[in-house]
């Protein structure tokens, strides 16, 4: 293996970031594996990244090799490492856990109290090597190809989300069509919803809704998206929403569509406080509302795989372009021009 | 309307039955409705009371009228009936329950204490008109016609039973493919199952089971199941196992291939004690069974409609054959001979 | 029985109320049971309509006899009730449900579609009588008093507040010690909350919080709620938030103390939306957030009984006054200058 | 630290051990603690190694240091690991996991599917030192004696069987009164179950089972158990069941005494085939019954220590006598004359 690699790194506190060709390769800890990047996606992280917002700047040490969405084939093995083998084919997870406090202790590694983040904290996968926590490695199903393993990190999202209470048979609004949630519509009907209702401000990700299985798609820009849910639902509202916009007047409408009773799942992640009027919208309801976040390390990847395995969902759709690494600026220009899907990067 | 009716009757402590056209029309009372019969299925209890089982013997009193899944139309209302009218299309629930034990206390009016069964305790449904509580009477959505209308309620059974549970991205072995089976395999498919193992004795089912969704059929009369079911997922066993056959050895059958921590609902009636090796089927593999019986007193009935109306099941295929009510003879000669599916008579 | 009867009306659409003894008997209806009260209880509402808020204006049409919460013995039975007798004794559900809608029809009751409540909608308790519908009688057990079957409806409330999830072993912080929260922090106590954190800006509240089992008190008058509940928890926060105030900055603070994973129970009702901090509150701490209003019918008030019978939890350090009907002006008055407990009123 | 060790070995295959001082002091691999044993308490399981039953003899590999439920202080350290120090305080967990199975991978390590157990597949705890794998140790509180230490692994048993399902305010039947069923009624009693039946063959153990809380104790050598507790359940049944005995008349008990829609929870092993009335006993009713082996790693070890901290249960009762670690026989021999109670081993 090369000791230098290609990557693209962000190496100044400003805006872009740069495409080296001489990167070191990373050395493997003694609980790592070196994983060969064969597809990497560019995650709603990595356009904060990009830009350097605030978020980022109080997140990042740089310089910083970026991205976390990727998968690949194990070429090197840190010496405790068992389970994995060199060639095996894997996907990555983002979230490395302690494995020591409560969480950790009690099935839930991914709300670790002491959480680090590859590609924040640890460098990320816009690279051509990555080396992670052997506890960050998934065994990629043979049947999967790599590009869509660089994307079963964000559909864990969408899986973990929607299916965080009963679906089967109910009707379900789902607020945001970025990549995440048109794969949450994917499995909201392959899993049973029986009707899906799809909101976003941009008709091309609606176009997407409705080819991954939306059978109501609104625009937020000019439908009266609760007059519609409304009448749809003879006044009752839908079982179940799933936010993945973070947008105030997204949740807000979400409560306003919601049935007495019904599950909301919040996983769009707002970027200031929210207004809620608590009494009409959650208690005279008995709304249960659930916070949702990454995804259960590993109840969530089983199901990604078997979901895909068993052709009831095919999230290829999402896939909004192919670009070789060294074109990075392209795809990120394209989806902070409002370009629809995921975009993949080819190291 | 008329004061007499055709139908079939249990007349006397001996096999068969007998079709009248000077039966007294049902009197309504005060919570009751009188519905005209559009359509009425041969449920299993049927086949205990047709042929005179002990079963039967231990619970009928002759002469009566039997049968109860129906729908039909609601031709007149006793004095205290509200929220519904003359000219409503219901389907029947078969359950009568008493409100006012604690199991109707709790929401769960299916397991009364001192449940009352339409014909088996009251007048059923094998004839022109029938008079059900209004507690019984589900109205049926115009887009159900009245033959699927009268499988609503063993539906039902299916529905309650696959969803006891989580199923999306399940594997799942259902045994037995009788029309409940059958209309499982469906609702599994239609909720996400990402494999569905069916599993019966007769060609013809199974057929039909690869048309509602089965991925996988076995022949419990050759093939050996257990080793099939295993080795197809890895040795680990499947997620969830429902069974709707009652038969001592498909129940251990399914202990044995269930997976640790699996979900197990027993649906099918053993007419017999079943020895189960407690500590290997459930304790060592942390099994949940799950006793099912009858639906949910509501819930299930807008879950069957809900995906019924979305088209994400169609349960026609599991219609075995349409009879006029005089030709009630063939229907259960049929189904003695092992004929699938589901029989309507139309009277 | 007299023609003529005792109770406190509200007449006039200002502040106060009046006692008068020359109302009418209620009139019994079909479905309905007329009891004579024995003992009735003041609920936070009835602090809406005797100074005549704005809540109280918009519902209440005058002249009304008021209050909801109540126990006594049947004196006569509508035509058409069964399950009954006179000489039950009965506590009251103030939810009148349709009994026809998807909340109705789906063992939710208490949100019902179209609910009416007793003392609001219909005439109410604090009276010599009140005729109910059977559906809100509830058989009031023998060892249980009329005064505490009077606080049976409230105590609901904490009851399924405090039950909505896990609780034995847990650690718990309660907000707000008034009735419903004093009588919460017993059940937590009752069922194995390891660790109570009661919360509240009255010192004789938080006295009664003790007595009833909390383990820690805090005055948010004084006490850095926050850091001590924080503190106290190793900087993990608290397995279960249970919300009886409706405060804007008591609800915030619980999500400060909810640990990850937690589980956080709203019951008091906030006047005016509350901003909140989603993504630090909710999201990224997978928090579930369930709202709860009145009682399961009849759930909760099986749990109610039982654990009153066993001995589990003594409400009776909750009464904070026993009145004579005619004194009810006391009773309200103590109420508004901060007295703790609840005030019986005996008619 | 010394090179030779004192403990009690299972040399030969045969009824009894061996007490050598002359025993090598384990080697602590990478992953591994080497503990100082403090206390060891003798397990159902040591009851098979000792005389060596069918189920010992097919499973040990002699010579082998026997015992698993230990409490001791950490003496060594391997070189991979962290999160633990010389000096503290530690409890062991039995079962090790391989971490790479699905269950491993999805909270369930307790029901691995490559398990193995300590004392019985690896070197156990009847000795000076034990040398476990990291993932076995759990730090003690500093508020739990070693005693009580040691019995934090089968007080997890009760406390995973019992908290299964809902318990506060519920009745519940506990059938088998040893060790981990005395535990079980002390865990119900502090989790709110509204009234306790405890049963067992041996007087001794009903004692201590009202002394852990038990409100009705029932012999069943000459009590009629289904009939007292139908009778004291007003014929109903009990909410909750929870067998610790595996005994096939004890668990039929159990169906006969549970409430339709009850939770049975089967912890104690049958070591034969059970026949079940699975119609009348499961399916008719709604039973759920599941199965419970273990405890879960770590989620359950919190649950005890909390309710140990909070003092809502205290075990020391279940002690049933302390012995010297060289004075094993007696503690043996009272354990095989029906002695009740636990015995703990002070090396």
């Amino acid at each position: 293996m090369a000791e230098l690699m290609k990557g693209v790194v962000k190496e100044k506190p400003e805006p872009g970031a740069v495409y080296r060709e001489d990167l070191p390769v990373p050395r493997v800890r003694d609980n790592e594996i070196l994983v060969r990047v064969k597809a990497t996606a560019i995650c709603g992280t990595d356009l904060h990244i990009y830009p350097w917002t605030e978020w980022a700047q109080a997140r990042l040490k740089l310089p910083m090799v970026f991205g976390h969405e990727f998968a690949g084939e194990v070429v090197a093995l840190g010496s405790m490492v068992k389970n994995f083998r060199i060639g095996d084919r894997v996907a990555g997870e983002t979230h490395i856990p302690c494995n020591n406090c409560y969480q950790c202790q009690t099935g839930n590694q991914h709300i670790c109290e002491e959480m680090k983040i590859i590609g924040v904290h640890t460098p990320g996968s816009f690279a051509e090597y990555i080396s992670i926590p052997v506890d960050c490695a998934w065994k990629l199903d043979d049947n999967i190809s790599y590009e869509i393993g660089a994307m079963l990190e964000p559909m864990g999202v969408a899986v973990h989300g929607v299916l965080s209470g009963e679906i089967g048979g109910k009707t379900v609004a789902i607020f945001g069509c970025g990549p995440i949630g048109l794969m949450g519509v994917g499995v909201a009907a392959a899993c049973g919803a029986s009707k899906i209702f799809a909101v976003d401000l941009v008709e091309d990700k609606l176009t997407l809704a409705m080819q991954m299985g939306a059978h109501v798609v609104l625009n937020s820009g000019w439908d009266d998206v609760v007059d519609a849910i409304r009448e749809a639902t003879h006044g009752q509202g839908v079982d179940v929403v799933v936010d993945f916009t973070g947008s105030p007047k997204a949740i807000q409408d979400g409560f306003k569509v919601i049935r007495k009773g019904g599950r909301y799942s919040l996983v769009g992640l707002p970027n200031k406080p929210v207004s809620l009027d608590l009494s009409e919208y959650i208690i005279y309801k008995e709304v249960t509302v659930i916070g949702v976040t990454g995804r259960l390390m590993y109840k969530t990847w089983w199901q990604c795989t078997d979901l895909l395995k068993s052709g009831k969902i095919d999230i290829t759709p999402v896939i909004g372009g192919t670009y070789p690494l060294q074109d990075y600026k392209a795809a990120f220009e394209a989806l902070m021009n409002g370009a629809p899907g995921k975009m993949i990067l080819i190291p």
